[in-house]
């Protein structure tokens, strides 16, 4: 018999390859993300995009800014952590439908070359007044890998088939 | 003595030099956002960097899956909602500190070629127990210009030094 780490090693890669529906997930389940490296020139770059302030734009302006040197942008931290929950592919081939955030606290900010994983536990489920679907709450939290603190926590509600 | 119109107008150019602080901010200020035009291309390129699910990325894909048709992922909405108002710079000189957000909601799905705007309104104040600072809130509302409707909205806590 497989250990423990290899049947939910078989687990995973089962889940990511069929659709998981609602009646399918339990309560307490937990998923965790690979790795990322947010770096110096993509943190930029996104700002560019996205979040325009000098916080997060430029080092030299980020000196006299609120944390003293330049900072991601909150958002850039919310946009990767869905990469990386739609990497991990909770629910396999079911697409991850958000209804509603909840929650989100900005714990502190991110600086740049932080390598962050994401880690979201099945919270609450509640069936739907519509037939064949379901809301699934997860409380998400993005950590600093080397650090080992959380630096965004949030709560999901996905939209999830039957 | 100018019209309505033209004194607003003054006030957001004064409000856009300057550095607004905590005790200027008035309960039910409103700020509006400039318009921006969501294009197919960018829609696929934010989904490709930060939400990589064949609703947001593939056409003929998207014909299956939830919403029947290519749709931005929410966070692009939710990232964008952000540029506009660092560009609406509300606080003037003043950056834009999230602490949290609540209340996310995704009123309907956003298709591409959809021109959005965005209007903040100042729903709460309340004093830091730190000195120097406090904490405002927003109600954020993120509209579909043609249409009409609000396609997400969202409550901002964010810190603004006095």
């Amino acid at each position: 018999m497989p250990e423990r780490k290899q049947l939910f090693a078989i687990e995973l890669a089962h889940m990511n390859e069929t659709a998981i529906g609602y009646c399918d997930i339990k309560l307490g389940q937990i998923f965790e993300s690979h790795e990322y490296l947010m770096e110096l020139e993509e943190i930029k770059s996104f700002a560019r995009g996205y979040d325009p302030q000098p916080m997060h734009l430029d080092e030299d302006a980020a000196v006299v800014g609120p944390f003293g040197r330049l900072t991601a942008s909150g958002w850039h931290t919310l946009s990767l952590t869905m990469k990386l929950m739609a990497e991990a592919k909770p629910f396999g081939a079911t697409e991850l439908v958000g209804v509603g955030v909840d929650r989100i606290e900005f714990k502190r900010p991110v600086y740049p070359e932080t390598t962050i994983a994401v880690r979201a536990e099945v919270i609450n489920k509640r069936a739907s007044t519509k037939p064949g679907r379901g809301f699934v709450k997860m409380k998400v939290e993005t950590r600093d890998v080397t650090a080992g603190d959380v630096v965004v926590r949030q709560n999901w509600t996905v939209m999830v088939p039957a």
